[in-house]
């Protein structure tokens, strides 16, 4: 291979036969393609795009670079969902247990934050003890226990991809839709699913903000799904405010708890909903939308989400007190709230700046090896269109001290913008599957 | 600085202020920001260009990682030429000579071949002994003495663009004006002249092939050259057939040789003149073109022009007996004449052949590592335009072996298109200032 040659033909807008990306990830994963070479050749990706040949043999590549979840004899229809991310996305905490109480196998594989967005693996690991790098077998004992397991990328499952991702995060070469698709779907397919439900996020505080984006990207990876025969729908989300109230990794557990408990914000559990029902739907385990809705609110009602939440982490070496009591969880130091500097209505809450307050108060991470703060964040109640008046708190800081209180109030004082009119664009925009796109309003 | 921040901005197309680029290759060079970001950056550049303030600070900041070829006291005034590299240029080594015994400093850095282009320094090296690592005091002793020195570029030199310039080499990054235009400018800047002359190749063999590339390029190098108080003139020469009779490395010694001795082919001479009497009107040296020209053919009726080549290679370690009697350059095993497969005309000799040809016979670099066999190459006295008749002799094939006879023909055979029509375009085309463009026809 003439590594050059294969950058110049990706550069000038070709595309590169099959057996050469596979070729290419063998050998850079192998180490002997050097990281210089494979990050101007994604970079040309970005710049050029991949043929939709050329991301099947991709993703193919990163998935055979490693191992997959293998299940033996029977088991219950497995179904995963996976979020583009976003602030306030505590989703993936509620939807494992209460769709696998509803008789789903749910092998859920997370990732970390990084920049603006949290990841799962961090909010779990708010639990002291708890414990995301379960093994393959781990993981298929757990399931086959308790219905669901939420574990990290492990070492065995797609290296190729850990790699690259690794090498994209430094070089400018994240923001590339086939390039996600396949980071993604390489690490989905790895988890032998029977069907997989897609939350794309759109609007500011997301990923790719543009609905155009976030069609595309949804689109591509049902693409990716189809030829590997695994069901995918993908529902398309609101992130241009936060998601729920609170924004912080303890913060985020205690309202994950709540909303198995029934009692989580309306957006919150609208979403969680919604995905749970396509996951249902996707495991044939119900008989239609309104049958998968009523199975996921009895997992809720009757007790038995909050139950599996509680195996859950007690299985991953969690403290499972913290359920009922969440002071358990490491606590802030100061908690202050954040009053209304004025009457009118609330035009913006900008899920961005939100996160980059939380990175500022040390709840985030700027390069990989940083340590989080669990315990600080924020809670907002206030969504755009509340009519606020001025002195009436709209939000509370939870920060390590003083100076955490002050870095807080200037981030809310930027993000939640007060102006004369504002309303709250819907939740769920559009429900995507291999057979089409269709608008939604809710 | 946030290096993923930084070729993220310039991926989506913004530019980088000159502090930023400053610092950036001043880290590069000194290890400090890793090749694989570095490539990503590159490739970002490939695709969005530079702004002309990017330019002129990345130019900059390459010049500044080395030191600069310094003349102590009055000396003549210094002009060199670069030229963009094509098949049979062997100008460099005519020019050289001829320009210095006019009166004018010629400290001539030149580059090695690589891919389908020969380089100077890999010419002067087929002069047994002839030695082109000279020393920034050695160069300036030596110009100062015989009026010319050919050099290579010195590890003082522009070390950031030597480093750059090998990543480019290996990532797929080099065809990009602004980098390319930095890449030589840093050098050509640093060798502290008071004139110097582009040679800007265009037409199937050139580098950049289209004449608005080249036209760009000309003026891109000018621009930044003008910042720099170097007044620099450009001429647009065909590439679309060899330039002279001869292509590699020991038959272009002795075409140069030929031609300062008042013997070369038209093609040559013409180009070799046109380009010295830039160098002369830069220089101050001449009254006008006419002058310039007069003085220039002087310098090669009197002998002083050949003489002054003598005392080069004899003072860069080479043999100079090899003026008088070719001979002593490493000769080729086999020589063999190659027939006119049919009546017609010469439609094309298609200069990328040909250099893939001296390639495939041992005579060119495939690798930054790799030897050339000197003595291969081709004799080609046909042009487009010249009609011939079946069996009559076209080219010769210098080679080592039986093998490398046959390869020559195939070469050959694939190079030299004879058809019903074909004609010679202009040698000539633009010549560029930092006035403007003037188009020409020689």
């Amino acid at each position: 291979m003439v590594i050059p040659s294969l950058i110049q033909h990706k550069r000038d807008g070709g595309s590169l036969e099959p057996a050469v990306w596979r070729k290419l990830i063998e050998e850079y994963t192998a180490g002997r393609v050097p990281d210089y070479q494979m990050s101007a050749l994604l970079m040309a990706v970005v710049w050029r795009g991949l043929a939709p040949e050329e991301l099947a043999a991709l993703t193919q590549a990163m998935l055979d670079s490693g191992d997959r979840l293998r299940f033996d004899g029977p088991t219950p229809p497995r179904v995963d969902k996976h979020s583009t991310g976003g602030i306030g996305d505590k989703v993936s905490l509620l939807l494992a247990p209460m769709v696998a109480s509803c008789g789903v196998a749910v092998p859920m594989m997370s990732g970390r934050g990084l920049g603006h967005t949290g990841g799962t693996l961090d909010k779990l690991e708010a639990i002291p003890g708890f414990r995301t790098n379960l093994s393959l077998k781990e993981t298929r004992e757990q399931v086959a226990r308790i219905g669901c397991a939420m574990l990290g990328q492990t070492p065995e499952i797609a290296p190729a991809d850990k790699r690259l991702y690794a090498l994209r995060d430094v070089t400018g070469t994240v923001e590339s839709i086939p390039l996600i698709s396949a980071s993604i779907m390489s690490k989905k397919l790895a988890e032998g699913l029977n069907g997989l439900v897609l939350d794309v996020k759109t609007g500011s505080g997301a990923f790719l903000p543009q609905l155009s984006q976030a069609l595309e990207l949804a689109q591509t990876m049902i693409g990716l799904a189809q030829a590997h025969d695994c069901p995918t729908v993908a529902l398309l989300t609101a992130m241009d405010r936060p998601l729920g109230r609170s924004c912080g990794h303890t913060l985020e557990v205690e309202e994950a708890t709540e909303g198995l408990r029934g009692e989580g914000p309306a957006d919150l559990m609208t979403v969680t909903y919604a995905l749970g029902v396509e996951m249902l739907l996707l495991a044939g385990v119900a008989k239609g939308a309104a049958d998968a809705r009523r199975q996921l609110e009895a997992s809720v009602t009757s007790g038995r989400a909050l139950d599996t939440w509680r195996r859950v982490i007690e299985a991953q070496g969690g403290d499972p007190k913290v359920v009922d009591d969440p002071e358990r969880l490491p606590q802030a130091g100061e908690v202050e709230v954040f009053k209304a500097p004025r009457d009118g209505v609330v035009a913006q809450v900008e899920p961005r700046r939100i996160g980059r307050a939380i990175l500022e108060l040390g709840g985030g991470r700027r390069t990989i090896e940083d340590t989080i703060d669990p315990s600080v964040g924020f809670v907002i109640p206030a969504k755009p269109g509340d009519r606020v008046h001025a002195g009436e708190p709209l939000a509370s800081v939870f920060a390590r001290d003083r100076t955490g209180i002050e870095t807080g109030f200037k981030g809310l004082r930027e993000a939640i913008v007060i102006g004369d009119e504002g309303a709250l664009t819907a939740l769920i925009t559009h429900r995507v599957t291999a057979e089409g796109v269709e608008a939604l309003s809710s």
